[in-house]
């Protein structure tokens, strides 16, 4: 978060994060909206599977959906750094009108890629207006600070959490995946204990928050959003618990389905766009 | 919740909500603390068996653990309506220091027990100063509407959510169990937009809410409390959306863990006795 309460995201292209198992056939939701934002029929879409050991899975999951939205797509699976030096990369996230990152492991992301011409034309072709989604550890490496392991159904403790540098691309949040699925809300809030002026976002499966640059997000897809915000937090014990159960309290906590919006620079959800339902 | 904002509970004997999985060998912090409170060794104990279809198995897991602690114990095992109208049965409750509800299935302990002459004199103990506990369904069932069944590791729906009436020991409260482990936030969050009133209260494993005559409460054992308060809710889409996620914003949530308090009747949290950690 800037000093001035705005996201950096808020000037730059639309930024997508997807919470793990988004539909690929049937009603792929999340990835429709992504290609729509993208322009629709005939766009140029990378697929960064970087975060992925397995590229051949990735293309296979990938290539008939993006093919049935119409989307013109390049692989980039970037198996090692080297391949992240390459020029031939470099120019193919430069001619994307947006970028995928595929899930896996976050820390493939940022360990494959941190600091790299490719990693360097993506934030500059997301500066541009390209649209910048990933989806599972692809969204968890958005957040400047992101989570990159930790046992979900448990409670909060700091032995629960393992965290990161990330991309850095939604600053002021910390984004976590499969929420709900997989029982995640110990870890986020483990995360924000630490330091409660960041954002938890928590995303469920087959569900996206699209970040436009006006700092006003919608939620997409069949689950929910959760947004934890602890700024006004009376108490924390993350200091002094660094073995037993973390306390936190005055957490504020939204939770928000398809349709809904929220303003990540007021911090307040905001009814659907077509008024139908109030906040 | 009385229109004086107090909880019916105050006047009484002590709750003590167990969260499930207490430890019953090693340090079993949430059981001692249910005979410390009955009066310590030699204290009467009934262990009520009603919820479980295994009667043996709650005799061989409280027979040791309550011996080491130094009660005499009694088991009911009430199999059936029936024996829930037998006067021994009923005498036997009315000699006892503290009642014991073991776990198993909390629509048990209403369809067998509600409007029995035991169900009465528990009640009947209880207010006359009798301790009263309840392990995973037993803690569930101390409720007034008591949740009854629904997802672990879901996103809020109304799908995922039945509810029963309860007890009605705790009222204004909605208890759910086996909280962090099971992932039931989402439950929990379900039955609250149903009728944001109620305060929510998700107990981990091997954690207890003791809820003393004067409405503070506090947590004893290894994991944390949760409480859910959406008295303040802005928005609910509880009213519409039968089939699909639920909206539920500014719901404040409070995670503490073992010696932290919590007053029911302010809704707020309170530090441990000892003053030694801020909240």
């Amino acid at each position: 978060m800037h000093r001035d309460g705005t996201l950096a995201a808020m000037s730059r292209g639309l930024v997508i994060l997807i919470g793990g198992r988004e539909a690929t056939r049937g009603e792929p939701a999340c990835l429709r909206r992504f290609v729509t934002e993208c322009g629709g029929r005939r766009c140029r879409v990378a697929v960064i599977g970087v975060a992925s050991e397995d590229p051949r899975a990735v293309r296979e999951t990938y290539e008939p959906v993006f093919a049935e939205l119409g989307a013109e797509v390049r692989f980039l699976m970037l198996p090692d750094r080297g391949s992240a030096f390459r020029p031939e990369a470099e120019a193919a996230v430069g001619e994307a009108d947006g970028l995928f990152f595929a899930g896996g492991d976050q820390l493939r992301i940022t360990s494959l890629l941190g600091g790299t011409p490719v990693a360097r034309a993506v934030r500059r072709r997301w500066e541009e207006g390209a649209v910048l989604a990933g989806t599972s550890a692809g969204a968890s490496a958005m957040s400047q600070t992101m989570i990159v392991g930790g046992e979900g159904d448990a409670p909060p403790t700091l032995n629960t959490i393992r965290m990161a540098p990330g991309l850095g691309i939604l600053e002021g949040a910390v984004v976590d995946q499969h929420f709900a699925q997989r029982g995640r809300i110990g870890r986020l809030l483990s995360a924000l204990a630490q330091n409660p002026d960041v954002l938890g976002i928590g995303l469920d499966e087959d569900t996206a928050l699209a970040v436009g640059g006006d700092g006003v997000a919608e939620v997409v897809g069949t689950n929910t959003v959760t947004f934890l915000d602890a700024r006004e937090a009376s108490g924390s014990n993350a200091s002094e618990a660094r073995s037993s159960a973390l306390a936190l309290t005055d957490v504020r906590l939204h939770v928000l389905p398809g349709g809904y919006r929220f303003d990540l620079r007021s911090r307040r959800p905001l009814p659907p766009r077509d008024g139908e339902v109030g906040v």
